[in-house]
């Protein structure tokens, strides 16, 4: 059965989480790899971000992902890390696209509503479904490498349901999954 | 007379300004290189920060600056363009880091002092004495590029200033025009 594989990536400076599945056409789904990327906090703004890509980079180049899904930053969000967190989500979009892979970006609620139900989940509902979807014995951890994971399923479930012809125009979810597709089917 | 070579990046999805200056210890300053990097309002946005790598990784190859001056974004700024903005900006700190430069950011506000004398000069201020610092006939077109100028003339300016001993800690600025210094008496 063909499967999507599935780059999940939580941005941050400090760890930005990565998660990676596959996950098939019935949404059954299956744990790739898991980690989260840090960075020292007392090192130049420059370095920092340089190792941020050099995790992403790596993950990307050894998992091959078909798509990679970021969460969406907000403005409005913790203002002391959000301009981090927006750098480093440059980054990975940036890098995705060097390699010709199509990128979504999902909000947290998104990703809590696809994940639970529930947009207003908290984290232990999240990394409980998580464990339970891709049969963990335990929670994943850290949190940001739940939330990649959880953010990974969510486009990969959200993406086919969005494949309807009812409209014209697609969503990046949705042209993602179209052309990861289209790849498979080469 | 050993000079000091800026890149100034005013960060941008749509308009990318970048500025070239040689810069000499007596604040004399020579226009090396202005230009701006555009990407496709419509094009997909991992699309859109690989064609802003990929101008301002031109620009560091073919002027091989010494220190890479950003502007930096907060997230108070316009909600629509601020974190398309801030992905930029992590691009261009990333790619300075990659080749061992050193950044600095600076607020639009300590470029407006540093060139004008005045924190709230308005736009026509900053380009009319970035042109007469840097002797050119007409103003530097568009505003991000001439952005982008008055960015790197503030960053060489404000350095040596931070020079003096009377501080323990180091500035970004200071730091990167140290380290300048350090790699052209190599």
């Amino acid at each position: 059965m063909a499967t999507l594989r599935v780059l999940g990536v939580d941005p941050g400076l400090t760890r930005c989480g990565v998660g990676v599945v596959d996950v098939a056409a019935d949404r059954s789904a299956v744990l790739v790899h898991v980690g989260v990327v840090r960075t020292a906090s007392d090192a130049p703004i420059e370095q920092r971000l340089v190792d941020v890509a050099r995790g992403l980079r790596e993950v990307m180049e050894v998992h091959a992902p078909d798509v990679v899904a970021v969460e969406r930053v907000f403005a409005q969000q913790n203002r002391n890390t959000v301009m981090g967190t927006a750098q480093a989500s440059g980054i990975a979009l940036m890098l995705a696209g060097e390699r010709g892979l199509p990128t979504a970006t999902h909000t947290p609620t998104e990703v809590k509503a696809a994940i639970t139900g529930y947009g207003a989940a908290d984290k232990r509902q999240v990394q409980t479904m998580v464990a339970r979807v891709l049969r963990l014995r335990e929670l994943p951890q850290p949190a940001d490498a739940a939330d990649a994971l959880a953010l990974a399923l969510c486009h990969a479930w959200r993406a086919p349901a969005a494949r309807s012809e009812t409209s014209g125009v697609l969503t990046p979810a949705q042209r993602a999954w179209r052309e990861a597709e289209r790849r498979m089917r080469v």
